[in-house]
């Protein structure tokens, strides 16, 4: 299948199977069940075949799947294995919640690839000061800096009346890619994604169920 | 349909289509296309038909759905009216985050229904200290506190080593949804849900698209 065919709701699933092969107790020898990787990911067994067959024949009928042989290959399929630098923009208490977050799942896995190389925040009492070693810049530097560090992904925690402009520059200046945790909907041009995490969603289905 | 029979994809997408109606630009007196909800969505039309006709009836042949009627249909089917107080755990940085989006939201919009009434971390420096005027308990005072303000719902910022004992505790004392930000894994009992919320996760699936 064409990498860039794979529909958005099987990246999302490859990526916990993934993120359950690599946290989960296995051994690189194990082999693992669609019904067991099903259950550590909350996705039906027949689903888990289903999304794993879109990329070759990796399963074996009645033993189940190589764990060494499917993280790699899930790995492969998400380019998981490239370094991506990241840039955070707004340096208050979720922007610096999340640069600690990074820096230490950094430190407890050799191989987490991302990395917050730029931090930007328009408070000049912040600005020239770091955290987690890494420098505060001032937003109007945003333009040199993230060219300079060919940063692609950014993560927006300024406030929501703060953040289109933000974008608009980032993306001026080459990134992708944003994971965007101001309340408020971003505009991009085609070519570059903008992924949500909102508090209130997550809040309002949760309390669906209670 | 039965209000516990609806699918959990299903859910998700009407809490989205639910703050759509509630944050653009509609008035009242407006219709709506399930073209245009969609793409507001990020979902095709044809899906957003399909999810509100289990619900019965409530869209014109090319008029569309009558905005006020959809959001007040809606409302009622995700039980988005109930006053949802709600616990925090850990008030790091990350927490005290959570604590101010919370309040922000509360005070920007009359009808934001989350209320955090109860904080808890061990830090003796922060215990009796406030966060937007709420109290941080200390986490042995847990069980009393919880059972007497009656808190549902609660907000797992502590550290991964902390995260399971605060929430088998806080499911003794009757929380029943968990919204959980520790990178880790939590065993709730049947009846009890955990959501996750894993930046890395997202950053995984972000980094699929650059």
């Amino acid at each position: 299948m064409i990498r860039n065919r794979i529909p958005d709701v099987v990246v999302k699933r490859l990526v916990t199977y993934l993120s359950v092969l690599l946290h989960s107790d296995f051994e690189d020898g194990d082999f693992v069940s669609s019904a067991q990787l099903g259950d550590l990911a909350a996705v039906n067994g027949a689903q888990v075949r289903k999304d794993l067959a879109l990329f070759g024949e990796f399963g074996k009928q009645g033993v189940g799947y190589p764990v060494k042989a499917l993280r790699e290959q899930i790995t492969k399929i998400l380019g998981a294995d490239r370094e991506m630098p990241l840039s955070v923009f707004g340096i208050g208490e979720l922007g610096t919640a999340i640069v600690r977050y990074i820096a230490g799942r950094r430190r407890s896995d050799p191989n987490y690839r991302f990395w917050p190389v730029a931090l930007f925040d328009e408070d000049p009492r912040k600005i020239g000061t770091s955290v987690e070693g890494i420098v505060i810049h001032p937003l109007s530097d945003m333009e040199t800096v993230l060219k300079e560090l060919d940063v692609k992904i950014g993560i927006i925690a300024v406030p929501a009346s703060a953040a289109q402009s933000v974008v608009d520059r980032a993306v001026a200046s080459g990134v992708k890619g944003f994971l965007n945790f101001a309340p408020t909907k971003l505009k991009v041009p085609p070519g570059v994604r903008v992924h949500y995490t909102d508090v209130t969603l997550e809040l309002q289905e949760l309390a669906f169920y209670i």
